[in-house]
């Protein structure tokens, strides 16, 4: 591990990021509130790193494995469009990686949710969604249990 | 594989998509010529995919291997405020990740490159780096080379 300890001036080292989903030792997912963009997943590294780079190879695997279970699971239950996957942490460089199911009714796209509004979306975007977010929560929460299962 | 043939429709499969750095059978890293962000870095699968889990988990690990000894190189010469990864797709649907030095003075830290610009930078950006391009192209195709390499 060259990943650093929990630091008390960190946002993602003191707070959960979202509503857990999973968890393991090394990293958690959490769905982030985001009323235009409901099916937005985070994985967050437990340990404080800043870089992707920071973590050895072997981390590194496991950590896109993680991020791959999440995409999978988004793209079984949501058949969204596309997919978007980040990790940007200019603001708070805790490694961490978007997984963010996009649709071409979203209210940005074919923008990143980080560009600007392409139209309004009426009725709001999570009451599109072939299910409830509690329903699409326990799917992401179920394939990354699998993988760590399977890792076992 | 589980990449599809190439696309006679598709942007990424007809054109380089930028100034070529590496390419290997799977990949190949271009740089792109955007004056705001002069350590600009993409990484193209050679092949049709829409999306990173449309990769078999050893392609997965080879592409993010590949991503990573981009972001080394980055750090390496530039140590940049941050080093920013992404793989969007919403408008070219052919998997590519993003791999971008930041810097907190460049026109839009700590936005994303897709965001809005915080200030206008003069000199402009390339000017501040460290070193030219072509020799930070350099550096980066050495160290995708030993990669590639250091597998053979």
């Amino acid at each position: 591990m060259n990943a650093k300890p929990l630091r008390s001036d960190c946002e993602l080292c003191t707070q959960p990021g979202g509503l857990l989903v999973h968890r393991t030792e090394e990293w958690r997912v959490v769905r982030v509130a985001d009323a235009a963009f409901p099916a937005f997943y985070r994985l967050i590294w437990n340990r404080h790193a800043s870089e992707f780079t920071d973590l050895d190879a072997g981390a590194r695997q496991r950590c896109m494995d993680a991020v791959a279970a999440v995409e999978r699971a988004l793209r079984a239950a949501l058949q969204p469009t596309k997919v978007n996957l980040a990790s940007l942490g200019n603001v708070v460089a805790h490694l961490h990686w978007h997984v963010i199911a996009r649709f071409d009714w979203d209210s940005h796209f074919p923008q990143p949710v980080w560009g600007s509004a392409q139209r309004s979306v009426e009725p709001p975007a999570a009451a599109r969604l072939p299910l409830a977010l509690e329903a699409l929560d326990a799917q992401v929460g179920q394939a990354l249990a699998s993988l760590s299962s399977a890792r076992d």
